[in-house]
């Protein structure tokens, strides 16, 4: 070979080998199961765009972050940055063809061409699901009960903090500060970051010292739930719909036992601009400060900046959230809650004689056909002769198998021994039969 | 909203809406589950890379069709337009953490900005599975058969026809003709695409027509899998390692019964350079022209590029083939065997009050917690009030679910009715334990 070119990838970007990769498909498997399971829908979108869509009414942080270039044919081109936006595109352009309300998922990789200190990448899986075409609280309650029990399937307890941004605009409005409320719900997003002090400094430069002290105490601790919503219900300037909105999706917590899991908090906004009603952020309990794993809102209309402003059709609203995977193995990882394995064969048949190869494959196909999978070793260096037995018990371990099948001398009329390899046990004369009952 | 934009994809990108996700993700996931019943193991790299990386020594045709472009931080990058190439550059990196021979597959989207003329796509998915570091005949029918086994279970019988190109470079270099092998094996290549005659004719301007002669014969039909090995192994100057190795695989296949899905066909040569052992292309028996749906081959020295020359690791010999999803499709859309469904969920919860959202989910989350994906009905359009039952019959329908529940006025306590959908038969007076029951 005459060039050499040194294998490298980009900053922030990863490879994924098999024990990583297994991991990382065990839970896209969970969690899209558990997105089947509510009877969610799955969509595609194409991962590169036109920039004006992706980019649509434009933004700082999104413009500077992006993939963008021209294509072959000219065209200005990005790679999506998030499922949000592609998805507000897809429901303008298909809405005829979707029916509503329209419970879909999207689980495929995002890039942004962020910083990658602090643990950010800039190739990442999300795994949004929203509800589009209802404005009922029962969808509000679906996509909050779906990200309890989607997290509670990956083996982690969560506490989902809740609020609603009409609420807290209600209780601006009273205190004279609406007009300010986008700079207020951003800084207020920012608490957990920036600290209380820094907070109270931010939030008087904005709304006065006088507004200021009121929005901690709005945000801050009221109590449980039924006390909080009734002491923002109050500040708020008393019942409203929002409130009772709040009410209803207590009761549902309830009557599906699933109020442990809920948390009333008025310190959660959301940074971004288009949520409208209840916004969520999910922790875990046992390390809430790894940050939201799941977030979203309710939003009034995700695809009105590609509906055509002359037609007849309604905004469409609806509630999302998304799970951000990356963030969620971090998590899983620093809690130990990772279970990570080699492989998927937990039953490997030795090569003993290197011409009975598809005899090998014969009796490997029986496991396959009872749903277990089992590899066949093909002479695992080069040389069946120079290799022994053991060492092939070796390598099987090394795969993570729980068993080696050594045939006889005939593959296919002899009997079998099955050796468990933890164990160093081996179970001698048996038939295929036997053993595929042993080991399913 | 002020501004408008129309919502559009790029050429040759396509939206996926749900039927045709479903059937996507139908496909992949039987075709996962048999490339794991194999033991193989999943890798994922970049969608972006060093554009070096990925153009290696270059290519025509590549370089024109490659999505390249200066990211923001000035480095000349590109979306990869194979998974064969990244394949490399990371049998590279990692080769000292890999057990060998290392058995992977990675199923991603790749990106060309090919004609979109021809049903071609400049998005599209690849399957592909390799077996690297072992040079076993047993390795190379391990592939055969995954490509065969994997296409079964997609329910196609196929035809994989088989060559060696060392025995067809041992027939060349008898011919006098071998320092116009990489020509006549690429003008062989294209003889099912342009003729007998212009095959003859461009072979001729290469190799005189003499020779032009002989190559039309060599790669011609010679009857059975017997009788063509026979043939080609006299053409190409008598018995060799690669007639010996042709032979071994005849027995494997005989051994496993299998024989049936195999043809040796000489004029299968595959266009790509790097291949230098058996070489195969995949045929639906009910309709082989829609051209090779899954093909590979041998190949001697995937890393050489990005393997350091001085180092004195030896070269990576493997084995690999790609199944082309949208091709696949394509062929079983045409075939009629693209089996179909409108949604995952088999049961829904109609909604009778919209207050009682929290009670319908916990009825649905015992059918999920048995394994029976379980949609709830929010409110269907807006208010329920409005909604009469059996519109919910018409979208519980429409969903393609069999089942719809109705709940009494108590959900969690009264007896609950069972509708069957398609012969619209109720069932009154049930528990949720004898609907489990009836629907698993």
């Amino acid at each position: 070979m005459a060039s050499y070119i040194e294998p490298k990838i980009l900053k922030g970007f990863r490879d994924f080998l098999p024990p990583a990769e297994i991991t990382r498909r065990d839970l896209l498997e969970k969690i899209e199961a558990s997105f089947r399971s509510f009877g969610f829908l799955p969509i595609d979108t194409p991962a590169l765009e036109y920039a004006e869509i992706l980019l649509g009414k434009g933004g700082g942080e999104t413009e500077k972050q992006i993939y963008r270039f021209k294509d072959n044919g000219d065209r200005d081109v990005a790679l999506r940055f998030d499922l949000t936006v592609p998805f507000a595109r897809f429901i303008a352009q298909y809405r005829g063809e979707l029916t509503l309300p329209f419970k879909r998922y999207h689980i495929a990789k995002v890039w942004r061409g962020e910083n990658t200190q602090r643990g950010r990448y800039r190739e990442f899986t999300q795994c949004d699901f929203d509800i589009v075409g209802s404005d009922s609280p029962a969808a509000d309650f679906e996509i909050l009960l779906m990200m309890r029990n989607t997290l509670k399937a990956l083996g982690v307890d969560v506490s989902i903090r809740l609020n609603h941004r009409g609420l807290f605009n209600h209780f601006l409005n009273k205190l004279g500060v609406a007009e300010k409320s986008v700079e207020i719900l951003r800084t207020v997003d920012k608490l957990a970051k920036i600290g209380q002090d820094e907070t109270r400094k931010l939030l008087a430069e904005i709304a006065g010292e006088e507004a200021a002290e009121k929005i901690l105490q709005y945000i801050g601790s009221h109590g449980n739930f039924e006390e909080t919503l009734a002491a923002i219900t109050d500040l708020s300037g008393g019942e409203s719909p929002e409130s009772q909105r709040l009410k209803i999706l207590r009761k549902y917590m309830l009557d599906s036992g699933t109020e442990g899991s809920f948390e009333l908090d008025p310190s959660i906004t959301r940074g971004l601009d288009y949520y409208t009603g209840i916004v969520y952020e999910t922790f875990l309990k046992d390390d809430p400060a790894i940050g939201s794993v799941c977030s979203g809102g309710r939003y009034d209309n995700l695809a009105g900046l590609y509906s055509k402003p002359s037609s007849a059709t309604e905004a469409l609203t609806g509630v999302g959230s998304s799970i951000g995977l990356d963030r969620l193995i971090a998590a899983l990882e620093s809690l130990g809650k990772l279970a990570s394995r080699n492989g998927y064969a937990d039953v490997i048949i030795a090569c003993i004689k290197e011409e009975d190869a598809g005899a090998y494959q014969t009796l490997a196909g029986k496991f396959r056909e009872a749903g277990i999978p089992c590899e066949v070793l093909l002479d695992a260096a080069g040389s069946i002769e120079g290799k022994k037995l053991t060492q092939q018990f070796v390598l099987a371990e090394k795969k993570g198998a729980r068993w080696i099948i050594i045939p006889g001398a005939d593959a296919l009329k002899d009997p079998l021994t099955l050796r468990e390899l933890k164990t160093r046990q081996n179970r001698e004369g048996l038939t295929l039969e036997n053993i595929i009952d042993h080991v399913s």
